[in-house]
């Protein structure tokens, strides 16, 4: 496919699984009747990012209550539904996880992040690996439209992961994520936009609505950048459907303009 | 040392060697006085941007007349200098190299760019392999002040090669660059910054003043980032000293708060 509208569903996270769980759906049909043929929920779109709901909001893949909802969803409006993330149990241990879906409502993929966000700044400390589990994959997802690649918000710090992807054959990373009020004004869209140059890809940034009230206060701001490393999508901080418009010709051209994937020097690094 | 000032030395580049070598000299010796330790100069800073000129301006190390200058001046002012990059001949080859100098007027090191800029923009195609041959080692260098990486132009295109500079000590990245008027406003600013975060170093963009009427038109905007991504110094295009000020105890402290370098999963890359 040569293009495709991509809707990123800025919705409000609640510590009511239910009212999340509805809000996602309606966002993802609003976003299919808006023309949209792949869908991107944020990060903990389920449940609130503190660790006292991660344990108790986390579901069983493949029959909890927030697969099903997707699955569904994506069979309804016919559409890609990237899930955002939502905590994952997996015996003991809790995933930060995100779950793909198709068109038909078939699970294509997930993605468990993989670099925990453990960080203490001057005005804000999270230790998120006190409650859970990093995954152990770094693999792209195919799905009708194109490959994408996941990485789960702190994921996108590391520049080796969006390369992995990148060179796995994703054209499109999707970055669910709750960047905050420190980190969200000074990296969250230089990290988005230097990730496309780099690999030459699209990059997604889906965050959260803002809550001034909630525990952790997430920046919002989800964006779109091209693989020029331009910004073709943004919003503030409130809730809304943000749509980008993914062109992979555009992407061809650009890698065969400023052939940087051919000129990695692999035999030095 | 905690910190130290560094000047960026923004100079006009002509196709007179004599005139360039003087230019650098002055500009060297003016931010000497202006207080600084360490002094940069831009990529190709003794000869015109352009394949008629690089095998003519070549020189042998370490005999040649800009590597005297450097190091007659570097002794002179008393500060350590990268020589931003010339063309270095090496038997039937010539190498995009820069040279750096200790106060006491000693070679230090040597980066010869490795990932030769080949691209065939719409607006804008060069080759620098048709006339120049990469460098095969990617070495920090240390000087009194700290350890420094040296990344020229088209190498800050790629996220491995400052990594593997961090990995093996630099702290401050210096690119002498010169991007010109299609990737500089798209990507110039953008890479520096990002190489900055991701690896929580400084990073020091060096360019030539913009000779509009050149073959090849520089962008200039040297530019300073810091270890959180923050531009701490910057400049237009026209001729001049830019100084930053290094603060090695704010990268300690960037590093130990959000400690990205310890959390890559060198197990999954």
């Amino acid at each position: 496919m040569a293009g495709f509208k991509l809707g990123i569903c800025q919705m409000p996270v609640t510590d009511n699984k239910g009212t999340n769980l509805a809000t996602a759906r309606e966002m993802l049909l609003g976003a299919a009747r808006a023309g949209c043929v792949v869908a991107v929920l944020p990060e903990m779109f389920n449940c609130p990012y503190s660790h006292k709901y991660f344990h108790q909001f986390a579901e069983m893949a493949p029959d909890g209550e927030t697969i099903g909802m997707l699955a569904d969803t994506a069979k309804e409006a016919g559409i890609t539904i990237i899930g955002g993330s939502i905590p994952e149990r997996d015996g003991e241990h809790v995933y930060n996880a995100s779950f793909i879906f198709g068109p038909d409502g078939r699970l294509l993929g997930r993605h468990r992040k993989v670099h925990l966000f453990d960080v203490e700044l001057e005005a804000l400390a999270f230790r998120e690996s006190d409650t859970l589990t990093p995954g152990e994959d770094i693999e792209p997802i195919q799905t009708p439209e194109t490959t994408f690649g996941i990485a789960i918000c702190y994921d996108i710090r590391f520049p080796e992961l969006v390369r992995t992807l990148t060179l796995k054959g994703a054209l499109v990373v999707v970055v669910p994520a709750a960047f905050n009020m420190i980190t969200g004004p000074a990296h969250w869209e230089l990290l988005l936009r230097a990730r496309a140059v780099d690999n030459q890809v699209y990059t997604v940034g889906a965050a959260p609505a803002r809550d001034p009230g909630a525990s952790y206060v997430a920046y919002g701001h989800s964006l779109a950048a091209d693989p020029w490393g331009r910004i073709i999508a943004r919003t503030d901080e409130k809730p809304g459907l943000l749509i980008a418009d993914i062109d992979l010709e555009f992407l061809s051209k650009v890698r065969t303009e400023l052939p940087v994937l051919k000129h990695r020097r692999t035999d030095l690094f």
